[in-house]
């Protein structure tokens, strides 16, 4: 497996730190790649997802059409690709409120190139803290032919900007 | 990462194959255990989920009360004890369907132990193929204290069982 990118978490990162604020509906960015190969799949599914499709080349030839990656990797890298692609720092005390609808559309195979797209669908400030608010995104997960392998969406807290002084 | 329990969806498994006709809302399977090392956490989180929180003991101490592991990394566990938990074998051609409501609830720490429930929560018959049905089952996966540390549900399409001559 390639990383052509890297994390944007670290305190040497110069991306801005975006709190509430900063979030509008519509905003859409776009992550580097990663591409996929056949041992990848194979020592993922082996710790994580065991069966013959995700682990063995030629058992799943005669499953499908040949080793197709967990679905649980593609959301592992998606959520990597999310942490190197969003192009900002979440504000401290950030936190993720879970997934939903999290679909797999379409097979992910050895030598497929990922990314994803994220995009902002709403934000609404919280009516028991008024010092955040919850923004709601969609991420989409593409193959180096733009088909759609998954989505899902998630919901977050994320802190409005402290008042200085 | 120790893995007292093994897969059971290989040729050599004399688990029964489960069909639509097999499964009763209110069935629940209880899975085996696998506790997760510091190790485990900063290998899978380095790859997939690069945030200090997740990859730095110090810097998590400055965060939180110290490591936790990455939800996805939880997730890919649960998929894990599911596939070696369900106590049956899939018949051929049942498929996934996507994951709802996944949630994480309690962090997960170097050394504990995890397991999973099962819960078929539905069933329902296809109404465009009368040779299969749809199920929906409730994953909840605790630690060691049994607290509740993840949640999820997931739909799937499963055959019936073929009329024999």
């Amino acid at each position: 497996m390639t990383y052509p990118d890297r994390p944007n978490d670290d305190a040497s990162s110069t991306l801005p730190v975006f709190y509430f604020e900063d979030f509008k509906p519509g905003q859409i960015a776009t992550s580097g790649s990663v591409t996929i190969t056949e041992s990848d799949i194979i020592r993922f599914a082996s710790e994580f997802d065991p069966q013959p499709m995700h682990t063995d080349p030629k058992a799943a030839l005669a499953i499908t059409d040949g080793l197709i990656a967990s679905g649980w990797h593609t959301a592992s890298l998606t959520m990597r690709l999310l942490i190197t692609g969003r192009g900002y720092r979440p504000a401290p005390g950030t936190l993720g409120l879970g997934f939903e609808n999290l679909r797999w559309h379409q097979p992910v195979r050895p030598g497929d190139t990922l990314h994803i797209r994220i995009e902002l669908l709403s934000t609404r400030a919280s009516e028991s803290r008024p010092d955040r608010g919850i923004i709601t995104s969609r991420f989409t997960t593409f193959n180096q032919d733009n088909e759609v392998v998954q989505s899902m969406t998630s919901s977050a807290i994320v802190p409005r900007r402290p008042v200085t002084a």
